[in-house]
């Protein structure tokens, strides 16, 4: 096949998408509120403004005291001590001072008081009127939270990139911090192309087939949680329709379009017609299965994504190129999927030449994983997503991988 | 601790308040469009009402034969078949037939046209003028995708209790389904109690403090994705109060209520006073850490789950305790976090008689996993979240974990 020696990398793909979004979209940035910001990609570095405890806190319910005043204390050699009245939690630290020979009745989260550097517990402790009297030494900083235990004054809470998780969302709050900068959502347009598509819900007619590559593309895109998703619907199979439906969702405003189907080498291929028109082709063609003609170009100034009509191949190309692409591009940190390390339970052979997404389904057997390759081949098998739980990747210059060896499984979560 | 004779084990709250949200919810059905319904849980069986593909198809370009035609075929003896017309995709398969001593011209995705069982491919045939040179056998069935080889008719796309993945959202929609039928989103309230308690943006009051465990609650029943979740606000520190506020929200509809904070065993404890006009108290603290002074109760008819105003505590109730109880009773399958297994880099020591939630840093060397626990205590201690990936979880009856001991890990994803 002559077309095949156009076809790039996966790397090389990923790299060149990259460049056409950093060139091509100026990602401005928004002012929201904490609380709906799960999932958001943070735009600037947050600092603490306070320390978290504000101040060092007792850890018991006790009498907070100068360590050196218990120093020797035992069962049989008790320190006494007056009390000179409570705090509480919320209560002004420098409300009360513990001066030598005195102790300070503190409650779980009171503030510590000045001059006191420990808290003995209330076991430990026996009440006799206005005085206690201490059966145990307190070390220093015994019972005691100390100011900025938890979060100090000026550390990092997110970067640039950071992926809003709910501790996140705790932590400012928690330092009152109640707004923050995210990168305002990408918008993608999704146009499907083909003569021969119908919507689900629609009657089957002959000669037509229903539209599946939208919707696993549209969920991918709605889970990933940073976008914008317009669908334009079903265009007919000719570069001018596309062209013209291109042309609209860029009038909107559109960041990034997805195109779905019209990607054959065969004579049906449209989007090699249309890309005579584009203003510059990105590639045309990736050395990975599924998803080989995976393509990219530019129009109207535009990054445009071709992805397959076969669900798979399309499910693969937002995976392995546009995701990573984006996320490079706005500097996502931690987007990847999360991995776990599995003996494969068969022998996965590749296309030499190509890097192989091979779905796998997994189990595990005394806290080991293994990980069943699912070998129906075909890019629309969409059994191969159903029944699986993630899948391994062959790089293009990787024979395959053995019966019994230990590969990284990327999880659909 | 007296109290802590009446805390019964993680297990034990998880199945009482399961048996409550059984007997006091009654979770409608509604019908939703495909596209919509990423993360929602299916209450139905939907089987494939066709097979996919419907036809079997053509896996190449190529010519569709009787495989025994062409017994005996090689480059010296090519077998010689008269090309009686061509079938593309979405053509009637039964629109032409393959008989003895002809073949069909097909494209990739085409039906395999009545007669033939094998397709040969472009490159091992040779055209001439209206005949071809076939210049190897075909086994039956070679490059043919079967009908119902990716799905057949009949077969189970999803089940009751299934979380809506993007694979499923391509299958139903290939298969011509448009809706499904998914259990309602499940309405909670959240009501945060304390008079020391301010939101962030708010300048910070002397005695203040910021609510940062609503935020986090907030977070993760968002990130859940199956509830329509509603913050009242802050409640003062008193039973009336708290009553009027649960009183509303159930005035509302609302199926469940979370009150955070108020949970303390010292005199602070609102939640005791609370759970004496409680028409059922279904637990009061539960052996777990942190967490422990999770409760739940029945109030005005409605399961009331009381977390700690702690915002790691809280975290922990949700996470450990509501969380697996929704699961359970509304079916939901897979709803467990990812597990990966890791080698502890430190021992884990426990409370004998507690159940330990050890938030734990993951490190990958060689293809294996790691986790240093997070060893700050408190359940205030947010940093505990905010620096690490997942938890690990000691079991009541257990001593402790030994370095280097392999646990699983439950990712924070």
């Amino acid at each position: 096949m002559e077309v095949a020696k156009m076809f790039i990398s996966v790397e090389e793909a990923r790299d060149r998408l990259f460049k056409v979004l950093r060139e091509s979209i100026v990602l401005g940035i928004e002012t929201i509120h904490v609380m709906n910001s799960l999932g958001r990609v943070v735009s600037e570095y947050i600092k603490a403004p306070v320390s978290r405890p504000r101040n060092s806190l007792s850890a018991v319910d006790g009498y907070a005291v100068r360590s050196l005043d218990t120093v020797g204390a035992s069962y049989y050699t008790p320190v006494e001590l007056i009390v000179r009245g409570a705090l509480r939690p919320g209560d002004d630290p420098d409300k009360l001072c513990v001066e030598h020979g005195s102790a300070i009745r503190v409650h779980t989260g009171a503030p510590l008081p000045c001059g006191a550097d420990a808290v003995v517990m209330d076991e430990d402790v026996e009440l006799r009127g206005e005085t206690i009297l201490v059966y145990r030494p307190a070390a220093p900083g015994l019972n005691v939270i100390y100011r900025g235990e938890d979060i100090s004054e000026g550390s990092i809470i997110t970067e640039p990139g950071a992926v809003v998780q709910p501790a996140h969302i705790a932590a400012l709050a928690s330092l009152g911090v109640s707004t923050l900068r995210v990168y305002r959502k990408i918008r993608v347009s999704i146009i499907a192309i083909g003569d021969e598509l119908i919507e689900p819900g629609s009657p089957l007619e002959p000669g037509k087939e229903y539209n599946s590559s939208t919707y696993i593309v549209y969920a991918q895109l709605f889970k990933d949680g940073i976008f914008h998703v317009s669908y334009t619907g079903i265009v007919p199979d000719n570069a001018e329709s596309i062209i013209s439906a291109i042309k609209s969702e860029v009038a909107r405003g559109t960041d990034i379009i997805i195109t779905l189907g019209g990607t054959g080498v065969s004579e049906a291929d449209k989007i090699a017609e249309l890309l005579k028109k584009a203003s510059l082709t990105v590639f045309r063609g990736v050395k990975m299965r599924p998803g080989r003609m995976t393509s990219a170009s530019i129009i109207y100034g535009r990054p445009v994504i071709h992805l397959s009509g076969f669900p798979v191949a399309a499910w693969a190309g937002y995976e392995l190129i546009l995701r990573p692409a984006i996320a490079k591009w706005i500097g996502i940190k931690g987007f990847e999927r999360p991995v776990v390390y599995a003996y494969l339970s068969r022998r996965v052979p590749n296309t030499s030449g190509y890097t192989s997404i091979i779905r796998v389904a997994l189990q595990v057997r005394n806290g080991e994983y293994y990980a069943e390759p699912y070998m129906l081949r075909g890019s629309g098998v969409i059994s191969s997503l159903l029944r699986t739980n993630g899948y391994i990747i062959v790089p293009e210059n990787v024979e395959g991988f053995e019966e019994g060896e230990r590969v990284p499984v990327h999880l659909y979560t």
